[in-house]
């Protein structure tokens, strides 16, 4: 059992390490067996080792992260939705939800991210200023 | 493996039914043996007459549900953010994520919830409308 505010705080520093580049530091948020499942149907990807190998690419296929609504914090575990701005073409963003598991470590033991193909889609550019 | 179309129905299914209070068709997308958890971390309702049971007392609380972002399907499974307004107090609402597994016969074999006090709050008013 995690508090909201302990929730809050791992979803935060993700967001802000993945913005940065920081892989070593997402790795550090996982337990030493934690598993990752991006996406969900995907090949399991399992310890911290491999782990940080998964997000020293994915950082590289990252032009921006943005929170896209509230964070929900129930018993152990973290759910929360989010866009990625792709690096290789910033008109495009997927729109994910991760599933975060803590442990009694206050660790990421397990992530599985909820995304298809329809959640690929351009950026909706904000409305033009008008006088 | 669900297409995304597929999933998209189930989650308006859900949401129509939710906002009409039809328990027994929300309860007639569920599998026989299917599990709940609402929220993570309380008791499973377990199989299709505990799970009619349940909502047929959980519409009583609902004055509106709305979606609140991209419906995910990926694989099998389904992660949708919404909102439920609460009939006991329409200015406040419960923002949640659900997962859904759905099983091979189309059917929601699983459903667990993510939400939990800090995702109770007032509703935003729409902004006053101005000459």
């Amino acid at each position: 059992m995690i508090t909201e505010q302990f929730g809050l705080g791992v979803v935060s520093s993700y967001i802000e390490f993945l913005n940065n580049g920081n892989f070593e530091g997402i790795a550090s948020l996982y337990s030493k067996n934690a598993i990752i499942e991006d996406p969900i149907g995907s090949d399991k990807i399992i310890g911290r080792t491999a782990i940080q190998d998964f997000y020293r690419q994915a950082v590289l296929g990252v032009h921006q992260v943005n929170q896209l609504g509230e964070v929900r914090v129930a018993s152990n575990e973290i759910a929360f939705p989010f866009e990625v701005v792709l690096a290789k073409d910033p008109n495009l963003a997927i729109s994910v939800i991760d599933i975060f598991k803590i442990n009694a470590e206050g660790e990421i033991d397990s992530m599985r991210a909820f995304w298809g193909p329809g959640n690929v889609k351009s950026v909706s550019k904000p409305a033009p200023i008008t006088a």
